[in-house]
């Protein structure tokens, strides 16, 4: 077996193999690479001594079964015995689901997340998105922290859990999507700045150093985070890439990673077969993140439009704190704008960021799938004060109406695990740091984050407390309960609907016509025949269809159908979505 | 008059005139804006007192009489008696002509450096591009520190200078383009901090804090700049506007500054009926800088070719320090690839770098008007140890060589002044900062930088010392002298070709043919059915033509006409021009 390490700086390198130790030798050709031949098999342990010292994990490693800082372990892809052939999903027509494998099931691990698969073929999602699998220190964390990019954390079943679970979800027709983070590495237990450049001064990011994508020794740090996202792709026979706050990648070049990236996966998507898709996080309203490579744009398949969420969430909430607050002036016409319009912010003044932010998405080249859509997300929930979904304050009859926008809006939809029967776990921000310094750090530092805010600091979950944990996990006896099971099947009905009817799926944003009254809180979009209406407002709305041959395909509770003038009338806090009579 | 000041964090703000005071009030629309009405004419001093303590220029101030950090001076710009009618000059046949107005003449001013235009106008360039004209402490210096960007410093004659000078231009036919520095300010005599957010430590850059396009307020920074960009090329009937360095804009916004500023500029052109133009400095190699807005790019009209200058200069010189390493391999082919494909680093490893560097241009797609091809520029001499031109080294043959690659060749051609006739007085690093401990740290900043480089400390000019400055003035005995006479009538007799043969200005970068041979050091490359040969070796060298029907347009030494066979023979260091025979 080949060993090849990167170590640009290093006057040796050895290899330390079950005990043994390898001298290696410079790469004839690859400048900075270290290579070595030793006889080896799936599952020894090894590591590489730089300029002596302790052996440190591979930073290719595929699998760190003593946590991120001890040996790594060989892992022979090739060997795992696929049940499920799997010819891709597209993303257009998708139905994402955020999934987090720690807390998704008390167990945690990825076994006991695929015994739930059924559950989620019978809602309809055709996606999971993973939160990061990535080996941080710890047995429990968001992922967010990962210091491992190639590998996968040993607790939730290492690479062969994951790999049963893939395979699992081909069984139920589910595709996968890995959330991968590259733009940072966590704070504790990160070996790569022993073998390179790995990290620049010359650019600062929330996390210190930026990752080094345009400074020298560049092209192997662009090459390290590229082809793991090849490798995640086809070892684990993924169909996308969700990329964490693709905004803070510090990148000056005049091809930028993020375009080198897309065309790489657009030539895998090709030599595999079977389409694959990359989904940005990012927080600039930038169109250029999803323009074709062509038009002069990243070429990313599609990002999360955090915009519609902020439209929705103050909608719903009339919350206007921070990044809510631009949108809270008139929340009703904030989202009819991010319904036709994309994003909220394209060109006008964010008081949050004290500018201008965001351009205007060009419709007319941009297919609406290439945006998500969604009512909650980790970080929405997750980092509240409390975690606390929107369960804990709305009347179900509110989360039906997120639903309903979200389920028949122009956007992917993407739920968060638990969304669709309205779950009332919270989802909190929870850290398992073994280093006592930095636990201590991250509690303190998120207690005065919201006593800023006007939280008293002893109301805010201790990150490091399991119970902060343990909290956080799905309750799996509440989706046959009460009105949990009417959320859910709710939720059924809409994603059915959305399968069934090829207006739902129309990619052209501009035609989505949007109605609505700021005051007594209702709106109305159509999609082609069908029209989607919700009544936010506290009192009963008479919406103005326009027309009189309208039927009630899908309603939230009992309503009578339009009146002979069009007019129809929701009760409070309801919503339906409407189509032609069949005449 | 109206005075009006943006000043967002002040508490209040009162306008000095003439020794009275004036409290302004908050304006009614314009938020942080500052704002009184005050009788006032042409020459009256001003300042803003800023929550109370001396009065500070006006951020915006057009003149300051007595030095940067002094009061400023109101100017009427209507009032001045404009002579000579201008219709504006394009960029596509522009020949251009870098000049010092410091050093251009002993005197360094305006009106000095405008006797000299009639020599300008013989020589046959289009434009002149004026080496930053803003106020700076002190009455010497590049130009590159200044610290009132909307101004223009007194010494070399004010605003009313500059405007003699536009004029006097004008009456010989040419343009006038102005470098201005939009990335920093200079370290001294900084006012702006005062007034507001003009600066931003989210990005770093060679000078310090970034000047702040992307951060709260950015908007209003953004306005000052694209607003004193609008103002120099009405105000001042400028052709163009030079961006110095326009990769260290620090700029993350999905609307790019220089984006706004491109199309500010269009419009303006539009408005007043004449061709306009921005020509950027930038070290990126990235065809997005000058690509059409319509297909993402930033849409300048045109930016510095360094890597045709590296591998010119490299060819010529064999030198090989710093940059020149990857260009001084095979410079020869270096200097072919720059002039058919634009960048030498066009994807290719960068070794200065340590990365991949560049991106190819989209030939067909780009005229090559867009790209400013050049032998010498104030950074190239200015920034050697001694200053030294390549007329301090290199023979007049090869001097003759390099004006036939860059006056005949597919780019904007661009000189620096002087080295129309082989100027051998340097251009050296010189400053005048009042500021003693400034004017030591850049003395032995200087020092120490190029004694890393092998110099004796003491062989670098001190840019202190007055005599270094009088040193880099221009000797205008010299032209008529000896093999100075010969290179300028050279130079007169090329531009007069590029004038006359349109096969010299076709846009077409694609249609460009090179031909050479890097161990004989000679070169050809055919534009349309024209030929330029240089023979840059120690050798005679046999060029084959290819054809036979070829006569001798312009050489720089007596040749014998092509051989029957297509056989053209160039003596050392030599170079001609060939063109199709009349038959």
């Amino acid at each position: 077996m080949l060993f090849e390490v990167w170590a640009p700086q290093a006057d040796r390198v050895a290899l330390q193999l079950e005990g043994t130790t390898h001298d290696m030798e410079p790469h004839p050709v690859r400048t900075g690479w270290w290579l070595t031949e030793a006889g080896a098999q799936d599952g020894d342990r090894y590591g590489y001594v730089v300029n002596g010292g302790r052996p440190l994990p591979d930073p290719r490693s595929r699998r760190q079964p003593d946590g991120p800082e001890g040996l790594s372990a060989v892992v022979v892809h090739d060997d795992f015995p696929w049940q499920h052939p799997w010819a891709g999903r597209r993303l257009s027509g998708a139905v994402l689901y955020e999934l987090h494998i720690g807390t998704c099931t008390d167990e945690g691990t990825f076994d006991a997340a695929a015994a739930r698969l059924a559950h989620l073929a019978e809602l309809g999602v055709t996606h999971v998105e993973l939160m990061p699998v990535c080996p941080f220190p710890g047995r429990h964390g968001w992922g967010y922290d990962g210091v491992a990019p190639w590998a996968v954390h040993e607790p939730y079943g290492g690479p062969e859990g994951l790999k049963r679970f893939v395979d699992a979800a081909h069984a139920h027709g589910l595709g996968v999507v890995l959330d991968v983070v590259h733009n940072h590495l966590g704070p504790s237990g990160n070996q790569l700045p022993a073998f390179g450049p790995y990290f620049t001064d010359t650019h600062h990011t929330p996390w210190g150093a930026a990752v080094n994508l345009d400074a020298p020794g560049s092209d192997e740090v662009r090459a390290y985070f590229l082809e793991s996202a090849l490798a995640w792709l086809s070892d684990y026979r993924l169909d996308g890439l969700r990329l964490d706050a693709v905004h803070a990648l510090a990148d000056t070049r005049a091809l930028p990673f993020l375009e080198e990236l897309s065309t790489a996966v657009d030539v895998l998507s090709v030599q595999l077969g079977r389409p694959l898709f990359l989904i940005a996080e990012s927080d600039q309203c930038d169109p250029r993140t999803t323009a074709p490579r062509a038009s002069g744009g990243l070429g990313l398949h599609a990002q999360w439009n955090d915009d519609f969420h902020h439209a929705l969430h103050t909608a719903l909430t009339g919350e206007s704190q921070g990044y809510y607050a631009d949108f809270a002036r008139a929340p009703i016409a904030a989202l009819a704008k991010t319904l036709t319009r994309v994003f909220f912010h394209d060109g006008t003044y964010s008081s949050f960021r004290g500018r201008t932010h965001g351009r205007r998405v060009d419709r007319s080249r941009t297919p609406a799938h290439r945006f998500l859509g969604y009512a909650q997300t980790h970080d929405q929930i997750g980092n509240r004060a409390l975690g606390d979904r929107l369960s804990a304050t709305l009347s179900p009859g509110l989360l039906a109406c997120a639903a309903a926008l979200v389920l028949t809006g122009p956007y992917t939809p993407m739920l968060f695990m638990g969304e669709e029967w309205g779950a009332r776990t919270p989802w909190q921000y929870f850290t398992d740091h073994p280093d006592p310094e930095l636990a201590e750090a991250v509690r303190t530092g998120r207690r005065r984050e919201f006593a800023a805010h006007g939280w008293a600091e002893e109301d805010i979950p201790d990150p490091q407390d399991p119970a902060t944990r343990a909290r956080s996990c799905l309750d799996w006896d509440e989706p046959a309960k009460g009105h949990h099971a009417r959320v859910l099947a709710w939720h059924r009905q809409l994603i059915a609907l959305r399968r069934t009817r090829p207006d739902l799926t129309d990619p052209d944003i501009a035609a989505v016509k949007v109605v609505h009254d700021e005051e007594a809180r209702w709106l109305m979009f159509r999609r082609g025949d069908l029209r989607t209406v919700v009544n936010l407002g506290k009192e009963p709305a008479m919406i103005p269809l326009g027309r009189n041959n309208c039927q009630v395909l899908a309603a939230w509770e009992p309503v009578r159908p339009p009146q002979p003038d069009g007019a129809f009338h929701l009760p409070p806090e309801s919503c339906a979505v409407l189509g032609p009579t069949s005449a």
